[in-house]
C-alpha cells in the first residue's frame, strides 16, 4: 500500500520533470498524499480538459450566434455556471495541501482563480437577469485550457513568445517611431492634395500603419503621385526602410532570440529531468539498500508512470538501464529512465517474407514480385502513370466551360477512370503481395495511395450503381501528391512537417486561442452593427454596397462578428492582412467610434508577432533538421533510435514466477534466447539529444560543480 | 622599366585575387604586356563604366519617354551607336592577347560580344529607318554594367542567386503543383457560383496565383462564402499550406543555401588570394634572392596596387609584414599583404586634449565641460530635450486641420523654434569645446546632429529674412532620430545597416538592373495602351475610371509603362504586390492578349526570388553579427582592427635617403621614436577572418595536402 503511493509519487516526479514543472507542490506528509494523487490522476486531467473545452465551446451557443446553434440564455448560462463550479471544485482539490502562501506564489493558479471568481459572478448575473450584458471577460476563457495538464506544449510556446517579446517590442518601437516621423512629413507634403489619406495627422498615421501591411498600396500614393511624380520617393523610401528592412530585421531578431532560447530550454529541461529522476529514485530505494533500486520497485514505477503492466516490457526496460547487469539499478543507470521508457518493444523477427512458408512455386513468384515492386523502374512507371493521369485530368478540366451537373462523367471519360483505377489497384495488389501486409502499411505513402485507390474503386462502384458522389470523384487528383515521393527535397519538406507536427500543433492552438480571445471581444463590441450597404460616400463604399441579385456584389458585409465561426473567418482575413483596412474602416464608420480601429490594429500587431514567431520557428526547425542531417546519415540515425535486448527463457520464466505465474503474454520454450528490439520515434528532442551529446556532459559537470559549491557554502 | 611592368602585373594578380577572378588571362610574353596593362588601368575601367552607364541612361531619352527628356530618334541612336562602338573597341583591346579558344571559354565575354553585335545591328537599323522598332533587346543593356571592373560585388551577388536557384525552383515546383491541384478543386467546387474567379480552369489558376500573393483576398472568397460558409475551409487551407508553410520553408531553404555558400565563398576567396599572393611574390623576387622580396620592390608593388606613394606608409606596411625583422619579406610573411594594405596610418598622438596647451584657467574650464558632455546625465538631458521637442511638434501637428500655406509658422510657434534651436546650438558648441573638433566629428551621430542643427539655424535666419523655406523647416523632426542612440538594440540596427551597406548596395543594384530589364520589356509591350477609363464592366473598373475633377478618382491609370521612370514606379508597385493584379488585369483587358499576364507573373516570381534572397541575406548578416558579438567584446574587436608600428628616426631617414632625399612628408627629429598606429574598418570579411581563424588553418592544411598530392602524381 505504502509502496504503491511511493510509485505514484515517483511517477509524478518524473512527469513534473518532463513537463519542466517545479517540484515544490509535493505533499509534505502522509495524510496529504491521497488527495495529491487524486488530482494527478489521468481521469482528473481528462475531466479538467473536458470542462475547459465545454467552457470554450459555449462561445458557439451564446448570443451572438447562428440560428440553429443558439441556446436560450438560461440554458447556456446554467451550463456555464455548472462547469465553472466544477472547475472551482477541481482547483480546490488541486490546491488543498498547498498553504496559502505557496498558493499566492503560483501565478498561473492565481490568475485562474481570479478569472473563475469573475466569471462565476457574471454567470450568476446573467442567470438572474436572463439577459447577457457586455461580457468581454468571456475572452479570458482560454486560460482554463492553457492551464490543463495536457497543454504543456502550449504553455511552453506561450513562454517562448513572452521571452522573445522584449526584442520584438524594441523593434516595434523603432518601426512606430519611423511611422510617426513619416506621418508628420506625409501630412505636410500631401495634406493639401490628398484629403483621403493625409487629411490630418491622425489619418496620416493610420494610412501609414496600413501601408506597413501594404494593404492600401498603391492607392495611398496615387493622389499625390498624380500631383507630383516625386512623391513616389516618399512611399518607396518608407516601404524600403520600415517594411523591407526593419520588418525583416525583426524576423532576424526573433529568430536569434528563438534559437538561443531553444538550446537553453533543452539544457534546463535536461538538468531538470535529472533532478526529477533523483527524486523518483529516492522514493524507490529501501533502507537496507539506499543506493539501489530493485526490479520489483522499478516495475511499480513504470506501471504508475507509463501504465506498463506487461512484466516482460518492464523487465526489458530494466535490463536496458542496468548496464552493469548487477540486477539492481544504481542512480547513474536510473538517470536514463526517460529515454529507456520511450521505446516500443517487439520480439525481433527473422526478417522473413510472409510467403517463405508457402508452396515453392508461389514463393518463387512472390519473390519475383517482391524484387519487381522494390525496383526503381517500378516506382518510375507508377509515377509516369500518375503523371499522365494528372495531365489528362488537367487537360480535360481546362476544356470544360463549367463544372456542369454531369461533371462526374466529364472529369474522366469513363474508360479513363476504369483504366487508371485498374492500374492503381494492380499496383496496390502487387505491392501487398511483394512486401506483405505489414511492410506495405508501414509506409505513410502506401497508406495514402491505398486510401485514394479504395476511394477510386468506391466511386466507380457508386457510379455504376448510378449513385453519383461528386465529392468522392474529385478527390482523385489527390493521387498526384504521390509524385512528391520522387524528389528528395520534397520528402524533406514532408519530413520537416512531421517533425514540426507536435510543436506546430501548440503554435496553432495558441493562434486559435488568440482568435478566440479577439473573436469574443469583436463580438461583444461589433455584433450589432450591420455592414450591409453601409459606408456611403466613403472610400470603402464599393466593398459593402449590396444590390439584391446584382453580379457586382462583393459581399464584404459577410466579414462580420455575428457568430464565433464568422468572427474566426473575419479574423483570418485580418491575419492575411490584404484589404483588412476595409473591414476596419467599415466598422469605424458604422459604429461612429474612431477608437474602434484600435481593436483591428491591436489584432494586426498581435498576429504579426505570433506569425513572426511561427516563421522563426519553421526556420529554426528546418535549419536544425538540415544541420542534423549533415551530422548523421540515415543509418546512423536509425541506429540511435533502436536498441536490442536479449533475454534467456530462464529470465522470462523468473519474471513470470515473480508476478505469480501469469505467463500468458509470451509462451516460453526452454533454453532459447529471445531478441527484443525497441524503437523510439524521431522527435526534435531525440535529435537534440544526439546533437548536443558533448555539450550535455559539460552542462552536467557545470551543474555538479555548482551544486558542490552551494553545498560547501 | 622592366621592374615597373612587373610591379603592375603583380598588382593585377593581387586584384584578381581579391576579385576572385581566374589568373588564366595573363599575357604569356613580354610584347603582350603593354596592351594588357592598358586595359587594367583605372582610367580604362572608368571609361568602361561611363560607357555602360550612358547606354543604360539612354532608356530615359528614347521613346517612350516623358516630353522634356525625349531625344529625336537620330540623336539617341547615334549616341547609342557611338557608345556601342566604344565598348566594342574596349572589348577588342581587352581580349587582344587572348587566343580565340580561350576567348570562347569565357562565358561572360562571349555573352557580352553577342549582345554587342545584336545591339549594333539594331542601332544601325534604327538609324537608317529613323524609327524605333520593337526593340526588346534593349533590356539586355545591364550586361555591360555587370561586366564592369567595379561591379565585382554585383557579379558575386548574381552568382549567389544562381547558386541558390536549384532549391528555390524545387520549392516553386511544389508550390505550383499544389496551386494546380487547388485550381482543379476550386473550379469544380465554385465554378458554378463564382464566375469571376473560378469560371474556368485558367481563371481558377490565375486567381489562386494571385491569392498566393494575398492580393485578391478576401474578395476571391466572398462569392462562394456567401453561398456556403464551408468554402472558407478551401481558402484557409490553401493559404496555410502554400503561403504560410511552403513560402516560409522556401525562406528557410534559401537561408540555408545562402549561409553554406557564404562560408564556402570565404574559404575559396581565402585560398585564391593566397595563390594570387604567390604569383605576385614570384614577380618581385630577383634571381639572386629567389625566396625574398626587398623593400625596394615591395614599395613598387604597393605603389602599383594601392597607389601608395608615401615611402613612410610603404615602409610601415613592410615593417608590419616583416615579422622576422630580417629586412626582406619571405613568402609566409608576404601572404598577409591583403590585410596589411588595409590599414590607414597615422602618427599615434598622446591622447591630449586640444586645450592642454591653453591658459590654465581656460584649460580647467574646458576640462569641466569635457567631463560634463561625456557624462550620462548630459546625454539624458539632450534626449529629454529632443523628446519634448518631438512631442510638442507632434501635438501641434495633430491640432492642425491642414498644412496651410503659413505652415512654417505653425510647425513650431516661433518662440519654440528659437528655444530649441538655441538649445541644440549650445549643445553642439559645448561638445565641440569639450571633445575637440576631431573627436566630435569622429562620430556619425554628432555629424548628423550638427547637420540638423545647422539646418535649423539656417531656416531660422531665412525665416527672419522672410524667405520661407518650407522643406528645410519640416526636415527638423529628423532630429528625433537622435533618440535611437539611447538604446543598445537600436544602435545594433544601425550597425547592421553599416555592415550590410557594401553588399546591400550590390543587392539593390541587382534589383535595379532587374527593374531595368523588365521596364524595357514592359515599355516595348505596353507603352501604347492607355488604361485611363478602361476596363468597363470588369472587376477592376473602379480603379481605372476617371471623371475629370471628381474626388473619387483612384488614378490607377498612372501605373503604366510610358517612360522608364514611370515603369520603375509601376514595377515597385508590382514588387509590393498589393493590388498588383489590378494593373495586370488592366493590361490584359486593354491589350486583349491573355498571355500578357505572363509578364506580370514572371516579374512577381522574379522579384519574389530576389526579395527572398535579400531577406535571407539580411537574416544572415544580422545573425552573423550577433554570433560574432558573442565571440568578441567591443575591446577585443578594436584590438583586432588596430596595429602599431614603431619606427626610429634613423629608419625614417634611411627611407627618405633611399628615395633621393625627399623628406617632406614628415619632419624628423633625430634619436626619437615614432609610434604609428594603423586602423582598418570593420567589414564582414574582417569579421569572418576573426571568426574562422581556426578553420582557416585547416583549409590551408587541406589545400597544401591536395597540392602535394597532385604534385606527387
Ligand atoms: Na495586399
Ligand atoms: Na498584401
Amino acid at each position: 500500500e505504502q509502496w504503491e503511493d511511493n510509485y505514484k509519487e515517483a511517477a509524478i516526479f518524473l512527469e513534473e520533470g518532463i513537463n519542466n514543472e517545479k517540484f515544490t507542490h509535493h505533499p509534505r506528509c502522509q495524510e496529504e498524499l491521497p488527495p495529491y494523487l487524486l488530482v494527478h490522476n489521468d481521469w482528473f486531467h481528462y475531466f479538467d480538459l473536458g470542462a475547459s473545452l465545454v467552457i470554450l465551446g459555449l462561445g458557439f451557443f451564446e448570443a451572438p450566434c447562428h440560428a440553429p446553434l443558439c441556446f436560450p440564455t438560461q440554458v447556456h448560462s446554467s451550463i456555464e455556471l455548472g462547469t465553472l463550479l466544477l472547475i472551482t471544485l477541481q482547483v480546490i482539490l488541486k490546491t488543498r495541501w498547498i498553504g496559502w502562501r505557496d498558493f499566492f506564489k503560483h501565478r498561473r493558479t492565481l490568475i485562474k482563480v481570479f478569472t473563475l471568481v469573475l466569471m462565476i459572478v457574471e454567470a450568476l448575473v446573467v442567470l438572474v437577469r436572463v439577459d447577457s450584458h457586455f461580457r468581454v471577460s468571456r475572452s479570458l476563457r482560454p486560460i482554463f485550457l492553457i492551464d490543463n495538464h495536457y497543454c504543456g506544449g502550449v504553455r511552453r510556446f506561450i513562454r517562448q513568445i513572452l521571452q522573445s517579446l522584449p526584442p520584438i517590442l524594441d523593434m516595434l518601437v523603432l518601426v512606430f517611431f519611423i511611422m510617426l516621423i513619416y506621418s508628420v512629413f506625409g501630412f505636410y507634403l500631401f495634406g493639401m492634395v490628398d484629403h483621403v489619406y493625409f487629411n490630418d495627422l491622425q489619418t496620416s498615421f493610420i494610412s501609414l500603419f496600413v501601408l506597413l501591411t501594404t494593404a492600401n498600396y498603391p492607392d495611398v500614393m496615387m493622389r499625390s503621385y498624380n500631383q507630383s511624380r516625386w512623391s513616389a520617393v516618399f512611399f518607396v523610401s518608407y516601404l524600403s526602410i520600415n517594411l523591407y528592412f526593419l520588418m525583416n530585421l525583426m524576423l532576424a531578431v526573433v529568430y536569434d532570440a528563438f534559437t538561443r532560447i531553444e538550446k537553453e530550454k533543452f539544457r534546463r529541461l535536461f538538468l531538470h529531468k535529472r533532478k526529477a529522476a533523483q527524486h523518483a529514485f529516492n522514493l524507490l530505494v529501501t533502507k537496507e539498500r539506499p543506493k539501489e533500486v530493485s526490479f520489483q520497485h522499478f516495475e511499480g514505477l513504470v506501471r504508475a508512470y507509463k501504465g506498463i503492466t506487461s512484466p516482460t516490457e518492464s523487465y526489458l526496460i530494466f535490463r536496458l538501464l542496468n548496464k552493469s547487469n548487477s540486477g539492481h539499478l544504481h542512480i547513474d543507470e536510473f538517470y536514463d529512465i526517460y529515454n529507456a521508457t520511450q521505446y516500443s518493444w517487439s520480439l525481433a523477427q527473422q526478417d522473413e517474407d510472409w510467403f517463405s512458408t508457402c508452396h515453392p512455386n508461389i514463393a518463387d513468384l512472390c519473390t519475383i514480385i517482391k524484387n519487381a515492386v522494390k525496383s526503381t523502374w517500378f516506382e518510375y512507371t507508377v509515377c509516369l502513370i500518375v503523371l499522365s493521369n494528372g495531365i489528362i485530368l488537367v487537360v480535360q478540366t481546362a476544356f470544360m466551360d463549367s463544372p456542369t451537373s454531369n461533371a462526374e462523367d466529364r472529369i474522366y471519360a469513363p474508360w479513363v477512370s476504369y483504366f487508371f483505377v485498374a492500374l492503381y489497384t494492380i499496383e496496390a495488389i502487387l505491392k501487398l503481395i511483394g512486401l506483405g501486409f505489414k511492410n506495405y502499411f508501414a509506409s505513410y505513402w502506401n497508406m495514402f495511395d491505398f486510401g485514394v485507390t479504395v476511394l477510386g474503386i468506391l466511386s466507380l462502384i457508386l457510379e455504376i450503381l448510378d449513385i453519383p458522389l461528386f465529392y468522392v470523384v474529385i478527390l482523385r487528383p489527390l493521387r498526384l501528391l504521390t509524385l512528391f515521393r520522387m524528389k528528395k527535397r520534397f520528402r524533406d519538406v514532408f519530413g520537416t512537417a512531421v517533425i514540426l507536427y507536435p510543436r506546430l500543433t501548440s503554435a496553432v492552438i495558441v493562434l486559435l486561442l488568440t482568435y478566440y480571445f479577439f473573436a469574443i471581444i469583436g463580438m461583444e463590441c461589433f455584433h450589432n452593427f450591420d455592414l450591409k450597404d453601409c459606408c456611403k460616400n466613403s472610400s470603402v463604399e464599393q466593398y459593402f454596397s449590396f444590390v439584391e441579385g446584382s453580379n457586382g456584389n462583393v459581399y464584404f458585409y459577410l466579414n462580420n462578428f455575428q457568430s464565433l465561426q464568422t468572427s474566426g473567418v473575419t479574423l483570418f482575413e485580418l491575419t492575411v492582412v490584404n484589404n483588412w483596412f476595409v473591414i476596419m474602416e467599415g466598422y469605424a464608420i458604422v459604429s461612429g467610434v474612431e477608437m474602434s480601429r484600435v481593436f483591428f490594429m491591436a489584432f494586426y500587431i498581435f498576429t504579426m508577432i505570433v506569425m513572426t514567431i511561427i516563421v522563426a520557428f519553421i526556420l529554426e526547425a528546418f535549419l536544425f533538421r538540415i544541420q542534423y542531417k549533415q551530422y548523421f546519415s540515415k543509418e546512423d540515425e536509425a541506429k540511435n533510435l533502436k536498441v536490442e535486448v536479449i533475454l534467456t527463457s530462464e529470465e522470462i520464466r523468473q519474471i513470470a514466477q515473480a508476478r505469480g505465474g501469469s505467463i500468458q503474454d509470451i509462451a516460453i520454450p526452454s533454453n532459447s534466447m529471445f531478441k527484443f528490439s525497441g524503437e523510439k520515434s524521431r522527435t526534435k528532442e531525440q535529435l537534440q539529444m544526439l546533437m548536443y551529446t558533448d555539450e550535455m556532459d559539460r552542462w552536467l559537470a557545470e551543474a555538479q560543480l555548482e551544486e558542490t559549491q552551494s553545498q560547501a557554502r
